[in-house]
This record gives structure tokens, sequence and C-alpha cells, in this order.
């Protein structure tokens, strides 16, 4: 089992500055006296700096945050000046991050210069590597796991994350509209994914594209290819827009010339799902709870049920926490962003899946698709 | 110092079922039973999975590797039927991933049926995260750090890696002679980048695009916003594709209208750094005297040195290893894939960047951008 703690705080006002306040009330509830985070490469897919700085895309770089004092980001030398300009912590400072033992000593002189040589210190162990761990062990300090609060704080959106993933979600909307209506015009699956990344990039960042027709759409990872998107059949089109580094995380299936009537009618089983599972949501409601809704309207209709996951959190990876199934010990509270995919899937024959983007607000659940943008 | 060690055996042959030998080899020579790998999320930037296996893409999936018998790929059940078809290991096993410890499970079980618990497992750490780690030790293994074995073969490409290296590049050239067509028109810079991405999404999967105008080139990660370009001054484009997992890097500086003979001797003094660099590449020339050789052309002319490195390996990771730099003790060898990438910025000025993808043959070093593609 999977015990997240659902947090008892409210943090879906804090901005990126009293998030630091935030995490610092945390270290010293659980003991400890600095958090300190290291990221070597791939730059594109870390979340931890990101979300504790407001910076993305920085390789080689890490940060310390002392239980009771500033915290300190420290980048690659280059970096610096962009790093100041975006970073919502005071303290950046450029230093030689590579060969990485470069990076390692400016993290010892932090340390020392924060009183935190030889402390208790938290890491994000859902994402620093091993490599970097041990490197830290070799400062002198003890090294105590801390993602789970971390994660805890990432589940419940601020405000401004709402906002940054609403904006996503009219984006992939848009996008969604453009591959309808270029499906008269017997692209490539490949030829219409490109058009929706285009049409995406222009307005954010094109995250992901997959365009699934026909027998295509029964494998749930396919990812679009040279299949011509003409004939008669089912057509899934799963795409995400990113926004400041926040995803969206939209899914339709379309309906391509006549599909026969046993095709045309999964959809609408599909649909049903949905439908029952956004009933579940509100605050308080265990996340099987939702899955199981899904579930129960697969069941009923007698087709196979997904052997993917019923749902996931979305903010700054496209999949993250709480995982809405089966198994997973979370319950929903006022301030969760998440995505509900069902879908079912017969093999090389046909397969559908819808999927929206919910807020769970107060009374219940707020839809963050566009509102012009049909289930179907 | 960072002291990768140059492999003395000859990988650029491997075929990647053979690669599996040559770890276990590797493995048997330094005492080690076998080699495990774990990964969460990320799915996209992960290298570990793609380079034992072939299989990109997948999240949550781990691979054993017994020293003296048939490694193990598991997935999550929902991959398995796309993992069999595409992984290079013959033993595919779908089983339930989420939540994590239902996978470490699956792994302990593995593990005995191959005589591997309780022995000395060799982990790639500078990909495995520390939540991971944590949960294999408490499986009773020993583990121990192994990445620099691997990243000894990846730094050395086989020929099929090569190729796909050739056709991101080739792609890549595609984007910026695309862009270089559309300066007339005067787009925003997010524009032309999103039609040089959508090129490359058409004929691959577009990796990466940075476009930067006039005082925006000044600052080497600019990503491209609303400016328009349009006027006098230079336009530096930084685009990678991607191919089957294999990514390339090309940048290449292109005058806007006219730029002041200042801002046009600049790409000249950057143009003769990369010639320069060039002359150097070839087997048994450390990664430094290269990149000292552009820093030479640089210092002389009066121009600012780039604070960022002078190059890096390309691969599955757009930056791997080796570094081009000094401080990185590496001495080149055939089959090392590079991308050598001088510069210089004036601050709030202007900017120029030049950067080509090399490959190290026996007798010194071939050019993978495309032939028709201009340094300038």
């Amino acid at each position: 089992m999977n015990a997240i703690r659902s947090s008892s705080e409210d943090y879906s006002e804090l901005t990126n500055a009293n998030r630091i306040e935030a995490i610092q009330r945390k270290l010293q509830m659980s003991g400890l006296d600095g958090f300190v985070h290291y990221q070597t490469g791939r730059a594109k897919e870390n979340v931890t700096i990101p979300y504790l700085t407001g910076v993305r895309g920085l390789e080689d770089s890490g940060v310390i945050i002392p239980a009771s004092s500033e915290p300190v980001l420290l980048v690659k030398d280059f970096e610096e000046s962009r790093a100041k300009r975006q970073s919502s912590l005071a303290d950046v400072r450029g230093v030689t991050t590579l060969p990485i033992e470069r990076a390692i000593a400016s993290i010892g002189e932090v340390f020392k210069e924060k009183g935190l040589a030889g402390k208790r210190i938290g890491i994000d162990e859902s994402e620093l590597t091993v490599e970097v761990y041990n490197k830290l062990l070799s400062l002198g300090v003890s090294i105590v796991p801390f993602a789970t609060e971390l994660i805890s704080m990432r589940m419940v959106k601020t405000a401004a994350e709402v906002k940054r993933i609403r904006e996503a979600a009219a984006i992939a909307g848009a996008a969604i509209e453009k591959v309808r209506s270029l499906v008269p015009e017997g692209l490539e699956e490949r030829e219409l994914a490109a058009e929706a990344s285009n049409l995406m990039q222009r307005s954010g960042e094109a995250s992901f594209v997959s365009v699934q027709f026909g027998p295509n759409a029964s494998f749930p990872h396919h990812r679009g290819d040279s299949t011509r998107v003409r004939g008669d059949g089912l057509l899934v089109v799963d795409l995400g827009a990113n926004v400041e580094g926040y995803n969206s995380d939209i899914t339709r299936t379309l309906y391509v010339g006549s599909p026969s009537e046993r095709h045309r009618n999964i959809p609408d089983v599909i649909k049903l799902a949905v439908s029952d599972a956004i009933e579940k949501v509100r605050p308080g409601v265990p996340v099987k709870e939702v899955a199981l809704a899904a579930r129960r309207v697969i069941q009923n209709s007698g087709l196979p049920q997904p052997r993917h996951r019923i749902g996931h959190g979305i903010g700054l990876n496209v999949h993250e926490k709480p995982i809405v199934e089966e198994g997973f010990e979370y319950v929903l509270q006022a301030g969760n962003v998440i995505a509900i995919e069902p879908g079912t899937y017969l093999d090389g024959d046909t397969g559908s899946r819808i999927e929206v983007d919910l807020l769970v607000t107060e009374s219940g659940a707020e839809l963050l698709d566009p509102k012009s943008l049909p289930l179907l």
C-alpha cells in the first residue's frame, strides 16, 4: 500500500515565496536542519528545483533550504543571470558545477555558511540520484527522506498553478479541435500529430501528442506513425500542452467516416465512465472510489477493463501523485488537480479513451477542459 | 577531476544484443553477480533502460541482468505487448508496478529465480533514485556502483547508433535551412521555433528548438519569445532532432538584415574556433585540447569566453559524456560522437554560437551535420 498522508494544512493560497516558509515549518516539525537537492542532467523533466525556485530547465544545479535561514540556489555560472531573473529565491549563485565534485564542494561551503555541517538534512529521494546522494554523504551530513512532505504539498495546487494548468488545458482543447477539423483531409497519424503539436507550440510549449487510428487505438502507447486516417474507425487523440512548466493531459475519441455500430457504441460507454467518475470527485473521497466508479461502468458494459490506471495527478509532471486507482490510499482535498482517463482496448481491433482534467473544489469538481470541447 | 576511464575494448561494432554480453563480461570482471535498474517517472529523458533493451518511454519499469544468465525486462502490464515487440531482450514480463512496492517485490522474485538473492548487484547510480535504491537494499542485496562502466560503453557508439544520430543531424540541418528561408518574413522568435519544430516532428521527433535574435542572443539559454525577428542583427538557432531515441544538436548564427560590421565579424571568429577545434579531433587526443583550441581563437579575438563548456557527447541524451572541456580527463577514441559549440556573449548586446556534431573516426573526425549546411 502506498499511504500518502493527506495534509491538514491548506496550501492552495501559497505563493512561490511562502512555499519555502511552509517547507521550513515542515523541516522543523520533522526535526531536520535543512533540505538539499542537486540535479545533474534531464533538464526538461526535473521538477524539484522548478517547484522550489520557479526556475526551469536547469542542469547541474542545486538548492539548499536551511530550516531557519535564507535558501540558496546554486546554478552553472553561465545560467546565473537568467536564474536571478526567474528565481523566487533571492540568493542565487553562479558556480562551477562540472565536474560534479566542484558542485558538491560548493554545497559543502553553503552547508558551513548556514551551520548545516554535520546536521540532519532532508532530500527528495524520489528525484535525487544515488550518485549525488553518495557525494552528499561524503560531506558528513545525515541524509533523511523528505519526499513525502514535498509530494503532499505538490498535490495541492496554488491558485497560480491552477491558472497555468487551465491555460494548458485550453491550448490542448484547441489542438484537439484542430485535429477534428483536419480529419476529412485523410492525413497520416503523424501529420495530424505535427499539426496539433505546432498549434500548441505557438501558444505554449507542445508537451506530447499521440494520434491513434483504428486498430492502432487498441494499443494505448502507440505513438502515431504513417498510418493514414481515412475510412471508418475510431481516432484516439491524447495530448497535453505545457504552460510555464505546468501540464494538461486531455484525450478524446473521434469518429472517422462511419464506424460500425459496435465500434460507435464504445466511446459512449467510456463517456459514461468519465461522467460517473466525475460525479464522485469531491474533498473527502478516497481516490479508489473515483476509479471504481469508472470501472463499474466498463464492467457493466462487458467491455474489457483498461490495464492502465484510471487517473493521476497533473502538474509539473504530466503523471504525478495522487494516482487515482485502487491500492492508493489518498483522500481527495480541495486543490488537487487530477486527470481521469478510462479507456477500453480490443487488441488489434479498436480502442477508446476519454480523458478530462479536473480541479477538486470545496464542493466537488471543476472541469478544466474548455467548456466548448465536447466529451466526444 | 572527473577521470572517466577510456575503454580498451572496441564497442563500435556491438549490436544491441551483444551489448548485454559485454555488460555481463564487465560484471564478472568487477566481481558482481548482476545488475539492476528501475525507473519511476520521467519516461522521455530516461536512458538506462532504452540503452539496455531498446525500449523507450517506459515509466515504472526495471531490468535485471544476471552476470551469467538471461536478462529480464519488467514493465507495467499494459506495456507488455509493445515492450515484447520492441525489446532486444527475449524475457519481457508485464507486472503490476504501482505502488512501487509491488514492482520491488517482482524484482525480488527475479533475484531469487536467478540466484541473485543476497549477492553483489551493480547499479547505474547516475540514474537510479535514492527511493528505489533504499527499496532495493531492503531486498537484502549488496549494491555496488556500476555507472562508470555503462558510461564508458555509451561513449563509444555502435554503427546503428551513429546512423540514427546522422539522420537526426540531417533533420536538424533541414530545420535550420527552413528558419533561414523564413527570415525575410519577419516572424516572431517563437513562430520560427514552431516552424522548425513542426518540420522536425514530421521527419522524426522534434527534440528542442531555441531561436534568439539580437540582444536575446546574448543570453545563451533564452528560449524564444514574442520578439520579432526583423531589422538588423544576429539570429542564433540552436536545435536538435531525435531519431529512435538518438539526438542531434546543431547551432548556426544567421544574419538578419544588415548587421553592423562589429556584429558581423563575431560569427566569423566563432566559425574559426569551430574549425580549429575540429582540426584537433582524432583518437588519442585529450578532450581538453579540443576545448583549448576553440578557446584560443576566442582569446586572440578579444571577445569574451563563453561560460559554458565548449562541447559534450551526444547520444540518447542531448548532453552526455564526454564533456569536452578543461578539467575532464578523457582521451578521444573512434566511435565517440561529440558536439562542439563555441560561442561568445556580449550581455544585452548580441551573441553568437556555432555547433557541429562530429564522429571521431580512426583517422580524425567526420562531420555529421549535412554537407549542404554552411557553418555560417
